[in-house]
């Protein structure tokens, strides 16, 4: 069904009315919460929003999986890692991250770093 | 083949890296250009990752179609409409469109209107 979730945060505090913002504490990564905007409340049936948020000193799993990433950046600084390069990104920069490459975002900078980050359903 | 596109504009003017902006000029549009940030270089498998800007007094096409929305707004406010419901939207707030729900993007305010729109591949 159709829904409107309002932007409820602020430049420091990201958040979403009726999203859940869930601290990810699993091996392999730090520092890192998501919020899922459009796909589980919605019932999106082909693709997922997330919106992840990597403070300073954190990153993402080191990983490669079958589901593409198509990312943009909505506040902060952050590198990413594709293959074997590593990439600076800041606002508004655009990443797609093709299935199965080795890939991870990171936070060395200051500000929290947060991102939109599209995938699939279904995996 | 996984990319970045960096964002190359500012506040005022939206542009990126390798990205076309297309005026669209059908007919039931009016003052709207359209980026697809995520797809076409890329050969993204699944969606489609677009940014429209609607100029002040510009508007989408009032339609339905069977690939539902899954929008973040960039910059601006702006007003959509779903089904008989018209609600005011603004900086990072989450709409999502289903499959054919009636919808139409519009800009009465004085200030461009920009957002994401991602739409399934292949329709």
């Amino acid at each position: 069904m159709s829904a409107i979730h309002k932007f409820t945060g602020n430049h420091h505090k990201y958040a979403w009315d009726g999203i859940e913002k869930k601290e990810l504490n699993q091996e392999g990564l730090k520092g890192i919460t998501k919020s899922v905007l459009i796909g589980t409340v919605d019932l999106a049936p082909n693709s997922i929003m997330r919106f992840f948020q990597i403070q300073s000193g954190g990153h993402s799993r080191l990983e490669r999986h079958p589901q593409e990433h198509e990312v943009i950046v909505l506040h902060g600084k952050g590198k990413v890692r594709i293959g074997e390069h590593i990439h600076e990104v800041t606002v508004h920069d655009v990443v797609f991250i093709s299935s199965n490459e080795l890939h991870q975002f990171s936070n060395p900078f200051d500000e929290p770093f947060g991102f939109i980050c599209v995938i699939p359903r279904g995996f």
